[in-house]
């Protein structure tokens, strides 16, 4: 029997597909630090608001809001916009999706910076979109890229994996010289000293995207926020889904970005053990990006490989992110634990260098 | 300020974007027989399993399985077929989505019976597929379409919004004769005596599609499942997010999969109630279509019109369907109830006939 895969189209027999980071089932001993989720859970206030759904199970047989308007309403008021300037979505990974069926016609130029997001090269061939990678670091310093023919561009900023920000000046500049729309990536912009929601106003091409899955703790909920005029939020959501959000999933989310003052201790924890690291990490001979976000991008001394190093790690119970493309290949991506977990990584990682 | 509505493809910008079902919030006081929703609350392991999951408020802040391969043991143990032949979706829409963006190029054709569910050529224009509309009743009854240059087509079994099936003959032989892919859209199956699951395994162009939104009273959830060959599921599997399904979706799902003698008791109270309400309103002078669902549809008696009685039950708190389509504009769709809204459905339906 002839398996059909000549109907599958070209780009997706091709393509490799995204390879997420490994998720162990739950019950397995280790120390995570490999997918940069908070070493916190999230605000008690997340599942009280959750069980409450739970006791009128009734709810559960009905469909959801297919509008998330209570959670657009809480987040336009954190973000200090309209609720009509906010689109919420699967995770911001669905929302990534929604911009290039949005905005990309086959065959138009979408493009990024490397390293960065790895996702982007496959939903961009997903949509038939043409993938233009733009080098991070010619010199060594952060450039304007040329944008001529390009519709799309997708800034991570912080950057991941590498961790620091571009500025409000550099996203600004972007934008304003750009005829296509520049999307801005912040899934890590909590942890940063600066974000790009204020630009709103004065860009009309600038889709600010942002996830619950970081700062919030609720990588499990599968939450993330878009950002844009008004007008070009009407027309991603035509492309959403209707009912893309599930209840549990809305009703946490609401809750959670209620307790600001929660945020803003699992972020304080995080910049705290976040810089200590970085520090012991120097002072043991490894060269650190300044890191504006939940991990940090780090580089073992030249007596060692940083494959050996992700496996020794392993092997002792801790899960860290090794990435093989070559221009990564040389360093470590460490998602911010707890104090604990920072100092049982510490001890491990002395243990390997001295051997 | 400009508003860039020029990066917008052309086709986002012309088209309506879908209409859901109208979902008042949590509270309103009212009888709903709009969207198929089920009229038992789920399983009680449902509410169980998730609130476990709650207990460890630790695994909300942990990515879910990004695989869901408990969901789809447990979903292939029921079908009968393997796990790597089954796909997991948000919702059965996003699969839908996810088989269009795997098969079908630019420009090429999609078809489907009209009518049947209008989101199919909502997301064959998103996708940049040409929808091709095969009306449903050429003289009244059933017939193979004329397939030749489509690349894939959703049949809609049991038929919504109409409620019959096509049988397995149909299906093969429609499969049979077809060089594309045969999506037979199933959101209803459980409902009806038969389903095309059978014909996986003679079928290399078949997929199955089913959701938890109607039988497992999930509606609130989000979850649907894709059933094919495997090498056809891998291709699928590479368009989808890798976390498409949250962890209480992940959770809830298996846990009303694993209870099927609730299911069959919920499905046992809609067919009871469904054909009651049938040879009720037939001795009120209704058109009955004979439904393999846990809805119907009904055309009134010539002396009133639909719409009327749409907006009549409104008005009494009973919310239902009325399609403005020409095609269906003659009747309504009634989500079958418990037997108290049957039987309130029942008086009303009398009282506005009497008037």
């Amino acid at each position: 029997m002839s398996l059909r895969l000549a109907c599958v189209r070209s780009e997706v027999q091709q393509m490799a597909g995204y390879v997420p980071g490994c998720q162990p089932l739950p019950g397995t001993e280790i120390i995570k630090l490999n997918t940069n989720e908070s070493p916190l859970p999230p605000s008690p206030e997340v599942v009280q608001a959750i069980s409450q759904v739970l006791v009128d199970s009734a709810l559960l047989r009905r469909y959801p809001d297919p509008y998330s308007q209570q959670l657009r309403r809480v987040a336009a008021g954190i973000a200090g916009c309209q609720p009509e300037q906010v689109i919420a979505g699967n995770g911001s990974d669905e929302l990534l999706r929604i911009v290039l069926d949005t905005f990309v016609e086959e065959g138009e130029r979408v493009a990024f910076f490397a390293p960065s997001y790895s996702l982007y090269p496959v939903l961009t061939k997903i949509r038939g979109g043409k993938a233009q990678v733009m080098p991070l670091f010619a010199d060594g310093t952060i450039y304007q890229p040329q944008l001529d023919g390009v519709k799309l561009f997708f800034l991570t900023s912080p950057n991941a994996p590498l961790g620091f920000s571009f500025s409000n000046d550099y996203i600004r500049q972007m934008a304003k010289g750009f005829a296509g729309i520049l999307v801005v990536d912040e899934a890590y912009a909590d942890f940063a000293q600066d974000n790009a929601l204020s630009l709103l106003p004065e860009l009309d091409n600038l889709v600010v995207l942002r996830t619950l899955s970081k700062s919030y703790g609720l990588a499990s909920l599968r939450v993330g926020l878009g950002f844009s005029s008004s007008p070009l939020i009407e027309q991603l959501d035509k492309v959403r889904d209707s009912y893309n959000l599930d209840r549990l999933a809305q009703v946490g989310a609401v809750a959670a970005l209620k307790d600001q003052e929660y945020l803003r201790k699992t972020v304080a924890l995080v910049v705290t053990e976040r810089e200590r690291l970085g520090v012991a990490l120097e002072k043991l001979g490894f060269t650190v990006v300044p890191s504006q976000t939940n991990f940090i991008f780090v580089t073992p001394p030249s007596s060692h490989k940083a494959v050996d190093l992700y496996a020794g790690l392993e092997k002792a119970g801790i899960l860290i992110r090794y990435f093989s493309d070559p221009q990564l290949a040389h360093g470590l991506r460490i998602s911010i634990g707890t104090r604990d977990e920072m100092d049982q990584l510490i001890i491990v990682i002395k243990k390997l260098l001295a051997i």
